[in-house]
Parts: C-alpha cells; sequence; structure tokens
C-alpha cells in the first residue's frame, strides 16, 4: 500500500530535474572549496611588506595543493557521475535515492579537503581523505547496483553484460588506489599525498580511462 | 486594479524558471550544510598527532549525525517538493508566493540544524529543530490549499478528491511525528533526537510511501 | 570596428543562458541570507540550560526579522525581475549588462541585510538597506531603458506605450517608499523597519500589483 | 584501450549540462564576492553611532572597490565564456577538462580579490589578481587550442581563419594589460589597481568590443 502518493499517477521522477539538482551541488561544492582559503593576517606593522605577505602564502602551500587536487578529484566524480547517469533510461525512487547518497559524499570532501590542507602531516587527516574517497566510489557502486537488480532501466544501446564488468573495474580500481593513500598515509602522510595526486593526474591525462 | 503590471498579457510564471528557481536554493541548502562542519584547531604541539585529531572529531560526532539527518530530511523535502510541484498546470501568483515561503523554511534548516548540532543536549535547541520541520511542512500544506481553492490548476491526470485525502494525512503524519520530537525533547533531547532518525530513515526505506 | 568577436555571427546571447544565470543568483542569495544566522555561543556551564539559549535566541530577533524581510524583498525582486525578461525578444550587450549590474545590486544585498540586523538602532546601518533598495530600483530602471531605446526588442504581445508608462510607475513608487524609509531612520530607526516591512507586505499580499 | 567506459558508445558531454554546471559556478562565484563584505565590529558603546559606522565603512572602501572590479571582471569572463562555448558543435573530453580548468581559475578569484581588498597597498597582494588574471587568459587559451587542434569542433557558420586571428588578439590583449597591472604594482599599487579599473570600463563600455 502506497501511502502518501495515492494522488500520484507516475511513479518515476523527472530526470532533467534530478539532474539540476545534482549539477548543481557539484557547482557549489566546487567553488566551496575556495573558502577554505582564507587570507592571511599581517601583523598592522608589516601590511605594506611584499616578503611577509609571501612567507605566509608559502606557508599556505598545503591549503593550495589540496585545493587544486579537490577541485580536479571532484571533476572527475562530476565526469563519472555524468556518463552514469546518461545510461538510465528514467529516475525510480531506488535511483533518486542512490544518487542523494552520492550527492552526500560528493557535498562531504569540503570537509576532509580542509582537514587535509590543515594537518598535512598528520596521518589521521591525510587518511581520511582516501576513506571519504573510497566510501565515494561505493555510492558509485550503490548507483550501479540499482541499475543490476533492474536491467530494464538501462537505455537500449547500453549492453548489461559490459556494464557490469565495468562496475567491478571502476570499484576494485577506485578503492584499490584510494585504500592504498590512506594506508600509506599512517607511514609517510607525504607519500599518500603524492599517491592521490597521482590519482587526479590519471585521470585528468588524455586517454587514461573513465 | 493592478498597478504596475499593465504591460503583461500572461497572469502566470515560467513553471521551469520556478523549478529552477527551486532546485538551485534546494542544491545550496543542501551543500551549505556542512560549513557547520569545521576543522578543528589543535594545539600547535599536536598538529602531527593522530589520537588528537581522534579525540576531537569524536567529540564532534553530533555536528556529523545532524548534518547527515538535515540532509536526508532536505532530500526527503525535494522529493515531496518535486512530486507536488508536478500536480500543477502552472504556476499563478498565489503558488508561487506558496512555494516562496517553503523554499525559505528550506533555506532556514541549516540554522536549527547548526544549533542541534552544537547543543545536542540542551532541550530548546532539540526541540527547535522539530518546530522548525512542523513550520515546513504547513508550508507545505499551503501549497496544497492553492490547489484546493483553484482545483482548475491541477493537470487533469491528478484526481481532486485524491489529492484532498493526500493533503490531510501528509499534514498530519509530519506535524505529529515532529510534535512528537518536539516534545519528547523537553524529557530527553537524546530520545528526541532518536525519532527525528527514526523519520528520516522511515522515508528513507525502499516501499514506504511519499 | 569590433576588435574580439569577429568570429561571432550572433550579436545576442542565449536567453535561456542569461535567465540561468540570473536564477542561479538570486537562489544562492537568497540562500546565503541565512548564514548571518550565527549560533549563539552558550558559556560551557549553561550548554544545557534551555533558558540561557532562549535569551540569546530573542536579543539576535532583529537578525531573523531582518532576514524575513530581506528574504521576502529578493523574491519580490526575482518575480519583478521574471516579469521583466519576460518582456524582451532576446537578449543584447546593452541587456546583459543592465542585467549584470541588476544582479550585482541584488547579490550585494546580504551586506545591508547584515549591517541592519546587527544594528537596528543605528539610523546609517538602517538608512543603508534603503539606499540599497532604491540603488536595485535604479538598476531595474536601467534595463528597462534599455527596451526604451530600442523598443524592437519587445515581444509583439506588449505595448510599448503601455510598458513606458509601467517604467515611470514602478520607479517612483520604488524609490519614493524606500527613500522614505531611509530618511525616516535617521528620526527613528524602527520606523523605517516599520516601512521596510510595510513594502514586502504591500507586494506580498494577494491583490495588490507588481 | 578505454578501461572504465567501454560500457559507454557515446565519446561526447551533454553540452546543456557542460553549461548548466559552468552557470552554476559563475553564480556562486559571483555572489561569493559579497561574503568577504564583513559587518564591521562596533564597540558596545558606539552601536547607535552613525558617525562610527561611517568611518568604518569608508575604511573598508578597498573591499567595496575590489568587490565592484571583480564583479564586473567575472560577468566579463562569463560572457566571453559564453560566446566561447557557442563555436564549438559539442563537449569532447579535452574540451570538458579545458573548461573545467576554466572554472577553477574562475573560482580562485574570490581569494586574490580578497586579497586586494585586505591589503590595497601590498605590491604582492595586488600584482597577484594580475596574475591570476593572466592564467585565465591562458586558461582560455586552452580551450580555443582544443579547438585549433581539431577544428572539425567549430560550427560551420564560424570560419576557423578568422577565429585563430581572435585567439592570438584576446590571449595577446588580456595577458599584456593584466601583466602591465601586475609589474606597474611593483612600483605603485595604486597605479595598477587604476590599470584594472580601466580594463573593466574598457570591457563594459558599449561598443569597446569583447
Amino acid at each position: 500500500m502506497t501511502k502518501h502518493t495515492t494522488e500520484e499517477p507516475h511513479a518515476t521522477y523527472s530526470k532533467s530535474r534530478v539532474e539540476a539538482l545534482s549539477d548543481g551541488i557539484f557547482a557549489i561544492v566546487l567553488t566551496l572549496l575556495v573558502l577554505e582559503l582564507k587570507v592571511p593576517q599581517l601583523p598592522e606593522s608589516q601590511v605594506h611588506s611584499s616578503s611577509a605577505l609571501a612567507h605566509m602564502l608559502i606557508e599556505a602551500f598545503p591549503k593550495f595543493a589540496s585545493w587544486v587536487v579537490s577541485y580536479l578529484v571532484l571533476a572527475i566524480i562530476w565526469q563519472n557521475h555524468h556518463r552514469l547517469l546518461d545510461v538510465f533510461r528514467h529516475v525510480t525512487k531506488p535511483l533518486f535515492w542512490a544518487n542523494a547518497l552520492l550527492l552526500m559524499g560528493a557535498s562531504f570532501i569540503p570537509f576532509p579537503t580542509a582537514l587535509w590542507g590543515e594537518y598535512p602531516n598528520n596521518p589521521l587527516a591525510v587518511s581520511l581523505y582516501g576513506v571519504t574517497m573510497i566510501v565515494v566510489t561505493l555510492f558509485f557502486l550503490i548507483i550501479r547496483m540499482v541499475a543490476h537488480r533492474d536491467p530494464g532501466l538501462l537505455k537500449p544501446e547500453y549492453d548489461f553484460a559490459t556494464f557490469k564488468r565495468g562496475t567491478a573495474q571502476v570499484t576494485i580500481f577506485g578503492c584499490g588506489v584510494y585504500l592504498l593513500g590512506a594506508i600509506v598515509s599512517w607511514w609517510s602522510p607525504l607519500a599518500a599525498t603524492l599517491v592521490y595526486i597521482a590519482i587526479s593526474i590519471h585521470f585528468f591525462l588524455p586517454g587514461t580511462g573513465r
């Protein structure tokens, strides 16, 4: 028995409104990241000093680096999200909620990014960044499981067997590389940082998949 | 006498622009919630300490919990809003303003969420969260009243009698459960928190209406 | 001589992208207003005290009031903007820039709102709110002047003479009421506040134009 | 070998979703700029004093000036972005990433704007604003290079030779004027400020290209 929706003849959502909501959230998260870059506070006697300002900006270098990495990672997520949603004919209730979870994961990213930028040598801070990315990868998996359970949701031009193989590849690869970073950071936060940067460059370079 | 609008032949609004404004506001509110999650300030001597950071993150647990609950609640509100607007043929002035009130209620949610996350054991703070949700439910009621007073606004595929029954159900249920939380919090803020969490899980689970 | 645009055969802009940019800005400004509502800081010994929290929330009442008024004012501005843009066939360079100025005015509103909410008894703070609204009204006038100078931009269903009469009415009324508030605040900030509230109620009530 | 995308028959992106993401980011950046305008903190004894408030607002003049200039610069960038994207038939992977870089540059602008507004007499702060704009101009160049390498991406109504000439003009002009500002600021931050203001007025005036 459906309780509150008896007035509704359609069970599905407007795909374009779900995409608009998703694009809006991605746009905001991409832009909010820059709010973590705070203007350094120079003492009154040094407000005209370029070298004092340069010194403070260089000290803030980890924040700039974490901003660039997170921006690129979010652009990759947007791209993957765009491709994945394109596969579906329409948006059902399970797909809506799986998508809402993914957007929750994406909108959380500014927090571990800020943590990483603030404490670049703290193993837990750097590790949590990788853990967040693993969770985001699992939320992508949940969206894909919606299609696995209801293959009729796929547009006819997509092949179900190929889609299922893609699910395994994306999930294993995404969880694997970020798990590597999350573990390595307990030995060396710097090495984990290099892993995260390598991952973004991997996706960013022309011709390297996804 | 219409004063400033004599140049306007159409009395109605572009439904797609009203939806775009609504989706934009929901996207922003969903994303702004994360701004309440502040990076903890470790003393200079402990910036490399994972246990000091873990301790502060665990202490901030109520903020993370209130973020998750509010995110899910807002996704439910978006979903209900999406379904409700779908019922209308076009947007009239009363519908525009009823919708603007609902969006005002939705955009207010980050404030009681922050209050609840900051003071999870304060009866007033926890109670105000429920009160806000009751107000949002009443703003939904106002949108529905627009259709009650002008049934011609409903698309032909929707049945007016069913729609009216839906209004009663949604309003009584929504006000009831949040009123319960708002009252219970004066005895036990923790119990009220569990009520709020139960409400989001109720809507979140597949097959449970709305 | 056109310098950098020789590759462009069309002189006009995509009206739907200009509307999307405008709706995005309105959605963000409407939502950012709530960021001014800060969670009050209770002393450690009173975090469980409902009466201490109630006291601080009541003290913050002017902030809540200024938030509600500014939200309603921005919804009115969105509505007027929506109606005005509907009049134009397409977006030319002068219209793009006139619209950009209006959006600049709208995106400025959180600042005088915060000023008014912080210093509700300071004549200058309350007066600046009215001055901002006068500037916004004048930016609306600039958009209308674009059509006055190029009546061919109006859609055929709009009558130019009626449109011009509308320009005079809207400008005189909008500047008049806010000028009244801006002046009165030098005698009594509270009286000016009532003027601002009366203006929003005027537009909000069904049947009162605009 | 394409790794994770074997399920995807189309190599291109939905141009309308890429535009929606871009418009969302521009809308948010344009609006976030105003968050740098903080309400001045008056001492408790002067909250009713208009002259104390006026004094603090006048002191904050550089912040208001940098806000206006950055708002206009971002509107110019949106306009150029709109015109440039219009040239392309569809969005390929290289175009998506070139566009993502440009949006990263645009979303960074609030930071140098805040730096400039906070330290208007600091040569490095004022110079960095110009450097940021040079980087944004180079990101525009990267988008154009995508079309240079794959002229088939241009819509048939655009002439490739004219487009290439436009690339040279836009890049040389944009880099040139902002390089001038970035260099001049080491002698006189005020003179550099006037250069930046002149650039925005140049684009803003009707009939002056771009």
